[in-house]
């Protein structure tokens, strides 16, 4: 694995559609990440050697995003103590309130820092912040994002 | 490990005063099992290695009972192809409806069969049907059980 | 009946487009099986005729899907000591809550081993993983569809 | 069975805190009744029985009250073309909302006049409200009873 | 307002379309009604109008829908102590769980005989089974119904 | 009934405990109110009573709390142009959720300003926040208020 | 900013769809307002300064609508004294119950006047009753318009 | 403000007995923080204050603790592009649902890493996770506080 500093995992391909918005935020902010299809149940042994193989590529934070009974966050938390975003992707009947219960309601000892159901652009941006805290040019351009954001509501008024 | 036929993991000690019912139901119909503490998140490895010790061991069913953001029957269920009983439990604020999501709502290809929030009798009574599908003592036990949860109910009434 | 190995039961034909893969799933495992409709409420004699029935044609799991207030697992399980798979489905306004709570929340001593809301084929590998307890040429194809399941997913990345 | 004009059943003797208040409406407006303790899982035969003896005993009107996945109201539902009223009871961690979906969401055919959770007298009310459509005395007592309401929330002023 | 039996009132004309099943079931069963358009918060005066006439007219039975915070079937129970059958309909954001809880949740005294979100067959069904306590032809008629239901299921198998 | 600005209705008198906080508001920014136990369902005439005499008396705001299917607010707001300000009050097995929507969730045309489950201190806020338009010594009240708030949260530091 | 008696703020043009009722009920009264786009979160300086400016202007109401964790209206609410009305938008996943519990639960000392998810035609009728307060004029178009809504309904009959 | 890594911000001194195992964890991993007590709603001015003197006195992570509509992260999350971590409070009747929502449901553009409701340890592991991306000391302190957990699992069983 090349150099990165994020790894991107989902549980199936069907969450592209939800987290090309987090790639989209790594691009922008000139951040290496990679991305993987790894599931907590049908692939737990590759789950566990993702996070290894990207420890050793110097990753910083993990992204995981996964629907319904979502484990995902929770293994990978369970096998790195680098932080690890959550993703609860509304998926199935109940529309993301059962991945949201899955994710963030870790027991003590095992956080997962876990964002709104489908905020993959949050994911993007939180775990920018993290990076930032070493990195002056990050934290600049979230900054000027922020100043972006602003401008864009007010173009809409 | 000794020969059993069900292994019952619970993700914490503080779900004992529940199990306590699987395991008396699992007594009283004369099934070997074994007890342990087994966190998803805090012992993978560890639930790993029950898990497979316990199929050594003969072990047939596999019995997992959390809180919250309840792994551990999906964990064990993706390391075994035995059948896994998820029992919920009602731990934290949101009373058990988090661990029914967690642990009723798995993807397609790894089922766990949930029991109700802190169903504990009823899982080891699903156990028990598992079993007695070659063992016709276990299933004249059922069928004598059933007479007697009646005239339980009659002699209520 | 000619001799059977599971009985698919459901509520209404309205949920046969889900419950047709749990019919793929007993199909592709070469486990001999029916499906009947029968409705709690509108069949009841019907009902426990056709467990009757089945347990005489050598049924060994019984998998009851049903939506809204879903009693169907409920009956058929105060009917036999056979295992009773309970598969709640998403119709009406509460899309699935209200069938979840009815099938899994059953009282101590009638246990429903319930999957997901319309996890079909859950249900089906469910029943294949109780049926290989005595059944090595199950136990394997299990162990297969795993590794399969694995390859997917890893073949999507 | 002597002859009444209701039948109370109840799934568990611990339901009657809850179901006395319904006897006692029934006491107040003279209206002759009967309480049972039937599970429609456990004794589903003598349930069934039960009614039909109650019906012989002259019975208009049912009232079934039940906790968690409450099946006792549409399991009486589907064995007479009376009246069944449903009172879902409290118990368990999902506090009644798992009882009040399992006894009003009944599909097309076969109705469950439905009451609040716990609302026993509520239940007993609504008895009398079917009854006194061929019993004038009912009718008035009813009138009477709101007028004491009435007053009981003025008085209260 | 000529001979009815049954006053049909919905909140809004919106409402009509699955309302129509409950006019269907009293057609079918030859039960004289009426269907009014009557909101309890925008027509107060003429609802309770409604209701007075109705009685006068014969009624026996109120059958009131609305949806959201469905206060219409509370309104005429406050007005009269016929049955008041409530059909919480499934419209707006929270898809009828608001109504359902508005229509179910009576204080104690005043009991609506709630059916499921949009359950407009059995309200009809259960009015009918209201008023079949003195006319054997309803009654024979209910139990015909409940035989062509199970053989509609029967023919779907 | 002597001049006030603000009449406090509430259903039932087991809602006095919280209520009083609203009536501590009004006294403490000397708001003339009175308050009355006046039920939707159990004395729709007087409560409309109530409201006509509240008018002429002067009375600017309605208060009106409730608990479950909480239907006060609304059968007010029917009868009058002014304000009505909803308090849902946490009784029951559903601790408020119930009442919440039952006040909430009014059809288009009839508005109730609803405040949090319970939050009968806002309730009187909100009164005094509305009377204030036309009340310069209200509105410095209110300001002296929120800096009496900042005080009270930074001495906690 | 010219003078205005109620400025509408939504947190993104995305709620404009709905909110044009609100500014619908303001033109078909005659009361002056002005809307603009304020994001709590992305543009919390500007929200203070347009609440500063529209009190310098003559506001007496202020209505916010805003999705999801919808803190509009609060973060609004800190900054005046005046009346805040809030309309939790249905926009996300959760369907505006999120937004509902962001607007409605407020802490002692803020309230805020929240109406129904998507309520956008009740806020404006809600501003407009708090200024009929010194507007005779106002008054007499909101009772008007209950006449008009009564006469709609019956229309519809 | 002497130099802090972490500043911890609660709306009320009534989440204090919640957020000490916060500041327990910070403490047990040597992190300096400050604890102070700051309300989105009533102390504004002096929230963007505490967030602005503890960036300058070299804060890196930021909690925010709150209960209800819990506005306080995503107040604080507005005012700095570092990372903040909320907390749901579990108080009043909702029991912390709501305070999830507000916490978690972010719009796009402003992520609050949420943790899981009363979740104070994990707040704190999840703020050294993040500052443990520059200190090898405390990397190594978490590998050893996962170390521990698994040992007092394993010692309990």
């Amino acid at each position: 694995m090349e150099a990165i500093k994020v790894l991107i995992l989902m549980g199936s391909k069907s969450d592209m559609p939800v987290m090309q918005k987090t790639e989209g935020v790594l691009e922008e902010f000139g951040v290496p990440y990679k991305t993987m299809i790894r599931s907590a149940h049908r692939t737990p042994e590759a789950t566990v050697q993702a996070v290894k193989e990207a420890e050793e590529a110097g990753c910083k934070v993990f992204i995981c995003a996964a629907g319904m009974a979502a484990h995902l966050a929770g293994v990978v938390c369970s096998k790195t103590v680098k932080p690890v975003i959550g993703v609860p992707i509304a998926s199935g009947p109940l529309n993301g309130e059962d991945a949201l219960h899955s994710t963030v309601m870790m027991p003590p000892g095992l956080p997962v820092a876990t964002v709104g159901i489908n905020a993959a652009k949050n994911a993007g941006l939180l775990a920018v912040q993290m990076l930032a805290q070493n990195d002056e040019r990050l934290a600049d351009l979230l900054k000027a994002d922020r100043v972006a954001q602003a401008e864009a509501i007010l173009a809409e008024d």
